[in-house]
C-alpha cells in the first residue's frame, strides 16, 4: 500500500530508490560490579583508543568527501575522547564502585548531556550531540556490537533512520546514496547541513519514517516539499521520475548562466553575489557564477572554539577568500554575535529578548580588544582583493561613526607600523534596524553602501522573532511596509551616489526579486544555489516596466495582495 | 560628618527629617528535636491564627488610608496564611520529624521562595515575596519576637530600612512618615510603588543606608535625584528647605490649572489624558484635571489571580470607569499580555524573545472565547460613558479587520439579545510597532483613532529591550527616526479626518512635549501626575511657532541634537 509521509525539506531534489533502514545497534547497558577494577579500567583505554582509530578513518574520509571544514565536527569529537573531564570521571567510577565500563561511561556521558543541553545555548547542545555520538561509539566497542557502517553500501538506496549523526553523514557513499529521510531532525539539525553540502536532497523530522518503512521498500523523496512517497503506485514513479528529469534539465539550463553577466531584459546590470559564512564556501560561489561576496559572515571563526580567534588566524581567513574571489566585491560584516548566536567563552549575560540585546555592533564598541583585532585582520588582507567592510546592527548615526572611527585609527596605526593597507576600502552598514531605514537619508551621507539584512528588518519592523513558530504569520517580506522602508534605503542611497544591497534570505526569494529589481536596488546577495535561478529570472524582467508598478505596489493594503500582484504580473509562464 | 548616598529615586519630592531605623527582628532559628508533637502543631496553629487577626488589622488601616486596590496584597497574604499547600508540609515536618515549629516552618516556605524566585516570571517572585512576608510574620509570634511597628512612630520621621514589606508600608503613618530609604528594591519595587501611591518621596536601593545612617540622625532626601544627605550642613539643610519650598509653591501653581483647558499660547486646544490601570485610579485623573482616560491597561483585571476575569467582573470595572468620568473619553485597550506581562494561568509556552511573540492582539485573535468575553463587557458597558475601544500590539491591515470584526459581532449578538449598545464606539488602535506606523495611512482609512504606544515603538524601532540596561543608551525617544514616525501617524489620521494620541511614556516628557505639539498631536496621555505640569507648559508654547521647526528637527542627525536643540529653543527660561 502506497503512503506519503510529510516532514521538513531539508535539502531539495527528488531521488527514487529502494529503502536502506540505517538500524540502531542494541547498546542497552547494565549495571554489574566488576571484581577486578584494574583489568576494567585497561578495558575502557582499549575501547577509547579503538574508538580513537575509528574517527580518525571517518574524519579523514569526510575530509575527502566533503572538506576540511565539514571533517571539524570530528575534530571535535575526537577531542571528546581525550577530554579528562569526561574520561577521569569514569574510570573513577570504575576504580572506586566497581562500576563495569560500560555503565561508568553511560553515566558519566548522560550527565553532561543532561547538563549541556538544559542550557540555553545552542553551542553546548551541540556539545551534547557530540557527546552523545562519540559515547554510542565507545559502549558499542565496549559491548562489541556493530555500528552500522554506512560506508558499506554499494548500491542505489535512500537512507531511511531514526536520525543520522555526523559520523553516519560522513561515511555516506554519495555514489550509492541518492537521499536519507529521518524521523527527528530540523532544517539546521547537522544532518540536514550535511545533505545540503553533499548536495542529495532529504526530508528530516517525519516522526514516524522507522515506523513506516521497511528495508528495500520503493521510496521518492521529494526533498523541497518535504515528502516521502512509500510504495508509491507505478504512475507516480513515472510523474517523478519526469519532475526529476525536469529539475535535472532546468539545472543543467541554468548552468549555462555561470558566466553571463546580470542584465535585465531592458538593459540594466545588477550584482549578483553570495552570502559565505567560511573560505570553504568560495567553491560553491565560483561554481554558481557568483559576481561576488555580499556577506561574509565573519561569526564562524569565532564558534565552535573556546578563545577569540587571533588576529592572524582572522588574516589568514580574509586574505583567503579575497585571494580566491580574484579582485571580484567581497562585503565582510564584522562581528555579528549576540541575539542567537552565542560565544560561551565570552561570558556574556542572559537576556530576557536577546535579539533585541547587547550584540553585533552594539558589543563591539565595547569590546573594543577584540574589535579591533578583527578590523586589524581585515586591514591586513585588503591589499589582497576588493574588500568592503560592513557593520551589523547600526541602529544609531554615532555607532556608525565610532565603528569607522575605530577602522580608520587601525588603519592609521597599521600605516605607520609598515603595513600596506588598500585605500579604496569601501564602508557601509547593515540597514536591518527599522531606525536606520527610516534615517537612511541622513546614513547615506556617511556610508559608501548599504546592505539591507531583510531576516532583522523584518522581525523588528513586525515586531516577530522570526524563530518563534507561533508568530511565523507575522514574518512577511512583501508586506508593503517592508517594501517602503526598502525603497527609503535604496533611494536614499542613490541620491547621495551610493550603492544598496541585500542580504537577506529574501534577495534570492522568486516573489521579491522583481519587486527589488523595479525599485533599483543594485546588489542582490543570497547563498550560492540561489544565484543562477535568480540570473536566470532577472535576464528576463524588464526594469523599466516593473517601475512603473512601485507606487502601486507600495501602496497596496496587505503582503498578500502584493504576493498575488506580482505572481500574476510577473511571474506567469 | 556629612555624607551623600545615591540610590533610585523612588518617589519625587524632598523631606526633611529624623532618620527612624526600621530593625530587622532578630529571628533566627534553630533546628530543635520537640517531644510533644501534638502541642507543638497547635502551638503553630495558635502562631498562624494570632499572624491572621494582624494582618485583618493591617488590611484593615491599609484599606482606610490607601484604597481597596493597595490593600488587595493583603488579601494574597491572608491566602498565603491559609494555603494548605504552605501548611500541611510544615504540619508534617512536627508530626513526622519532630521538627519544632519555627524550623519546619522556615524550612517548607524557604524551599517555596527559592523555587517561585528561580522562575522566570514576575507573578511568581511577587508570590515569593508575599511568603517571605508572611513567614517573617508567623515565626516572629513563634519566636514571640516583636516586630517593628512602623504604625506607633509619632513624631516626624525618615525610615530608614533594608527593605519595606508591603506590610511596612501600609502601617505608616502618612502624618509622621515624611519619606523613607530602603537598601534594595527598585522603581517598580512594591515600596516603591506605595510610596508614590503615598506621594511620600522615596529613595530606594541604596545598598548602604542602614549601614550609614543611624538613628535620629538628620536625613534629607531627594526623591527626584535619588539622593540621601545624612547629617548635612546647616548650609545644605537651607538649601534643600528652600527647595522643598518651591516645590510645594510649584505644586500649589499648578493646582490652578486642573480645571483649564488645555489651549496652546496660539490658541491650538489639546486633550490631556491619564493612562490608568485600575478604576481606583481615577481618583488621581480627577484630582489633577484629566480631559480623559488615553490609556486604560485592561491586563490588571486579569493578573494576581488564578482565572480568568468573568464578564461580569470586567462589565463593572468598565461601567465604573465610565461612570466616574462622566462623559470624558476613556480610551480601553484591550488585552495586552504576553511580553513581559504573564498570567500563570494561561500557561503559554516560555518564548525566547518575549517581546516580539505571541501576546496582546495575537494571543487574543488566537484565544477567542477570552477575547470575546472582553469584548462583550466593553461593549455593555459603552451606554455609562464616552467609550473608545482599542487593540495593542497591531502589526497588519488583516489583524485590526478580525479584531474589529469580532467587536462588530459581539455587539449585533448583544443586540440580538436585548441589551443595549452604543452606537458611538470609536475603534481604534496602537501605533507601536513599526510597520504599522509605515502604513499608517493604509491603517488611517479603517480606523477611528491612533494612539501611538511609544514605549514598545522605540524599543521595536531601535531594537532595543528597554528593559535590558546594557541596551539603555538605543532607548531614545528623540531619535529622528522616531519623531518621523510620529508624523506619518499624525499626517496619516488628519489627512483621513482621524485624531492621533500618543500613550507612552513620552507623551508626559518635558522634552517631547514642545515637538510633539509642533507636529500637530492630538491628545497627550501620561501618568495622572504629569498632566498639570504638561498643561502649564503648553499653556506657554505657540504651536505655530514650534512647526515652523519641525523639518528641521525631523532632518536632525542625532538625538542628542534634537534635544538640545528643543532645550536651548523652547525651554529655556
Amino acid at each position: 500500500m502506497s503512503k506519503i509521509l510529510t516532514g521538513i525539506g531539508a535539502s531539495a531534489g527528488i531521488a527514487i530508490a529502494k529503502a536502506f533502514r540505517l538500524e540502531e545497534p542494541n547498546l542497552h547497558v547494565d549495571k554489574k560490579e566488576v571484581a577486578d577494577k584494574e583489568a576494567e579500567v585497561q578495558r575502557f583505554e582499549a575501547a577509547i583508543s579503538q574508538s580513537t582509530t575509528e574517527l580518525q578513518k571517518i574524519r579523514d574520509h569526510a575530509k575527502e568527501e566533503l572538506g576540511a571544514d565539514k571533517a571539524d565536527i570530528f575534530e571535535a569529537h575526537l577531542l571528546v575522547l581525550s577530554d579528562p573531564e569526561l574520561l577521569t570521571p569514569v574510570k573513577e567510577k570504575i576504580t572506586q564502585e566497581g562500576a563495569n565500563a560500560e555503565f561508568a561511561m553511560k553515566e558519566t556521558a548522560d550527565m553532561f548531556v543532561t547538563m549541556f543541553e538544559s542550557m540555553d545555548n545552542e553551542y553546548m547542545r551541540e556539545r551534547a550531540a557530540d557527546i552523545r555520538d562519540v559515547t554510542k561509539r565507545v559502549i558499542a566497542n565496549l559491548l562489541d556490537v556493530e555500528i552500522p557502517n554506512p560506508s558499506m553500501i554499494a548500491e542505489e538506496v535512500i537512507i531511511v533512520a531514526e536520525d543520522l549523526t555526523p559520523s553516519d553523514t560522513a561515511q555516506l557513499n554519495r555514489q550509492f546514496v541518492k537521499g536519507f529521510t529521518t524521523n527527528i531532525g530540523g532544517r539546521t539539525s547537522h544532518s540536514a547541513i550535511m545533505a545540503r553540502s553533499m548536495e542529495i536532497p532529504a526530508v528530516v523530522g517525519t516522526k514516524t519514517a522507522m515506523a513506516e518503512i521497511e528495508n528495500g521498500t520503493l521510496v521518492i523523496l521529494d526533498g523541497k516539499d518535504g515528502k516521502v512517497l512509500v510504495n508509491p503506485e507505478p504512475a507516480v514513479v513515472k510523474d517523478y521520475e519526469e519532475k526529476k528529469a525536469a529539475h535535472e534539465a532546468y539545472k543543467a539550463e541554468l548552468a549555462k548562466f555561470v558566466d553571463v553577466p546580470t542584465v535585465s531584459a531592458d538593459g540594466r546590470q545588477v550584482e549578483l553575489a553570495a552570502n559565505i559564512g567560511t573560505p570553504e564556501d568560495v567553491n560553491g560561489v565560483l561554481e554558481n557564477g557568483g559576481e561576488g561576496i555580499g556577506l561574509y559572515r565573519t561569526e564562524f571563526l569565532y564558534m565552535g572554539r573556546d578563545q577569540l580567534p587571533t588576529e592572524e588566524e582572522q588574516f589568514t581567513a580574509y586574505k583567503t577568500v579575497l585571494e580566491r574571489m580574484e579582485g571580484k566585491p567581497v562585503v565582510v560584516r564584522t562581528l555579528d554575535i549576540g541575539g542567537d548566536k552565542e560565544l560561551p567563552y565570552l561570558d556574556l549575560p542572559k537576556e530576557m529578548n536577546p535579539f533585541l540585546g547587547f550584540r553585533a555592533i552594539r558589543l563591539c564598541l565595547e569590546m573594543q580588544d577584540m574589535f579591533r583585532t578583527q578590523l586589524r585582520a581585515l586591514l591586513r588582507a585588503s591589499t589582497f582583493g576588493n574588500l568592503k567592510v560592513m557593520f551589523p546592527m547600526i541602529a544609531t548615526l554615532e555607532e556608525f561613526r565610532q565603528a569607522k572611527a575605530m577602522l580608520l585609527e587601525e588603519k592609521t596605526k597599521l600605516e605607520q607600523e609598515g603595513t600596506a593597507v588598500s585605500d579604496a576600502i569601501e564602508v557601509g552598514m547593515m540597514v536591518e534596524i527599522p531606525s536606520s531605514a527610516v534615517m537612511a537619508d541622513v546614513f547615506a551621507k556617511e556610508v559608501d553602501f548599504f546592505s539591507i539584512g531583510t531576516n532583522d528588518l523584518i522581525q523588528y519592523t513586525m515586531a516577530a522573532d522570526r524563530m518563534n513558530e507561533r508568530v511565523s504569520y507575522l514574518y512577511q517580506p512583501y508586506n508593503p511596509a517592508i517594501l517602503r522602508l526598502i525603497k527609503m534605503v535604496i533611494d536614499a542611497a542613490h541620491k547621495e551616489g551610493k550603492w544598496a544591497g541585500m542580504c537577506g534570505e529574501m534577495a534570492g526569494s522568486e516573489v521579491a526579486i522583481p519587486i527589488l529589481l523595479g525599485l533599483g536596488l543594485d546588489e542582490f546577495s543570497m547563498s550560492a544555489s540561489s544565484i543562477l535561478p535568480a540570473r536566470s529570472a532577472i535576464l528576463h524582467l524588464s526594469q523599466k516596466e516593473i517601475s512603473e508598478f512601485n507606487e502601486q505596489i507600495l501602496r497596496m493594503d496587505t503582503a498578500e495582495e502584493v504576493e498575488a500582484f506580482v505572481r500574476n504580473k510577473f511571474l506567469k509562464k
